[in-house]
């Protein structure tokens, strides 16, 4: 391990050097045993004695490994990864779910946003370009290997609302005059547009949502509660229309 | 303000000083707003000139309050205020809903999961002792005020189980092997029992879970998804809790 090396890794913190050397740090056993299963390239592996052995890994001493980590507690193992890159063809997003994030900032919504998508079988994430980004390493952390398996997309995001809604795709949004959640219907397909943590969701998507949805609080008159967290409600609605979609599927 | 003040402070992001001192610390004019309207008693306020002026507060300079602040970008003011005791009677937990924390350890997830209770009209959440500490300065401030709202109760979680058993109340879990809680008839009181991030339920409390449920992944067959955070399958029970008594409700 060289001091380039340690630099190397302190520049993948920020996207600017994630973005010059087309590379992230994944850091775990469990998640880089996952990797190295996936289609994504692993480029170099940093690890203690004994580990990943066999697969090319450079051994570093604890020491060492506690200099590269970008994590408070350092793991056995650190990996680059080669930052993958997806096309997205509006069209493809006819006949599935799709979650779109317009403006979502905190890395650990972000990664249990991934996290969520993954359980829910929800494979594209689309992503205003001033999202958190998804490679950010406390994101890739807290995904927990969902990383792997949910194609993250940052692009005008209102561009893209704009021509799926050519294919008719419903676009569903959560607004406080919305309508509840719990009693709309909804469809198998379409796109769930969640917001920024402050400001929600910003007036040039709201333009293309087509359906307005609401959480209820309980008792529904409640007054005084914050609203839920993006993620929290993310996750709410998502487990909503799968509900729904399953209970169609029964029948 | 004075140095002893920054060490109090600085005392009181632990545990052992919050306990010592029986104050816990809470920063943003918002925040301390809502504090100072609530039945919590506020002990001292550091605030910039102009803010809380006529309140009492301590006026302090930009420069002292990013001595004394703990978030990594300071507010305007910082509070001190008592820690509230609340006594908590097994049998006052029947005919509602109560949440039971089974050594969560994440702050982040136990501030999650207290602005939830409040979004669901979930007033009380009994923890076993070893969860997070409802007043660890950044669960209160996830809690967004919710902590006003919402009583967090530290106890022998089994013990307590084992008394509300004895009053017939159902105890919930999520287990693997659980009942798909789309399909499972959820009553309007009880007790919902999440376990720790990592280890899930513990077997002394799982001995008294009456009812398991598990929350599908979407398809129901999908391999490979790692389970979901559990503030996240919190959110998910309690919504689907709610939307049943609403449902019987409009029957």
């Amino acid at each position: 391990m060289t001091k380039a090396d340690v630099q190397l890794v302190r520049a993948l913190a920020d996207k600017r050097g994630r973005t010059e050397h087309g590379l992230f740090v994944a850091e775990g056993e469990k998640l880089i045993g996952e990797l190295r299963g996936s289609h994504l390239r692993v480029h170099r592996i940093f690890a203690l004695e004994g580990v990943f052995e066999g697969a090319g890994a450079e051994t570093v001493t604890a020491r060492e490994m506690e200099r590269l980590s970008l994590l408070k507690t350092p793991s056995n193992s650190l990996a680059l990864v080669e930052i993958p890159h997806y096309t997205l063809r509006p069209e493809a997003l006819r006949g599935r779910l799709t979650l779109a994030l317009d403006d979502v900032q905190n890395p650990g919504n972000m990664g249990t946003i991934v996290r969520l998508a993954d359980w829910f079988g929800i494979t594209d994430i689309v992503c205003s370009e001033a999202t958190a980004d998804c490679f950010n390493p406390k994101v890739v952390q807290a995904t927990m290997g969902a990383i792997l398996r949910v194609r993250v997309h940052y692009t005008d995001l209102a561009a893209l609302l704009a021509e799926t809604s050519a294919y008719g795709l419903p676009v569903y949004g959560t607004f406080l005059e919305g309508e509840n959640i719990d009693e709309a219907e909804l469809s198998d397909d379409g796109i769930i547009l969640m917001g920024n943590e402050g400001r929600g969701i910003t007036p040039v998507a709201a333009r293309h949502v087509t359906r307005k949805l609401f959480i209820p609080p309980y008792p529904a008159d409640r007054r005084g509660s914050e609203s839920l967290n993006v993620a929290m409600a993310t996750g709410i609605v998502c487990a909503a229309f799968r509900r729904q979609t399953v209970s169609r599927q029964r029948e």
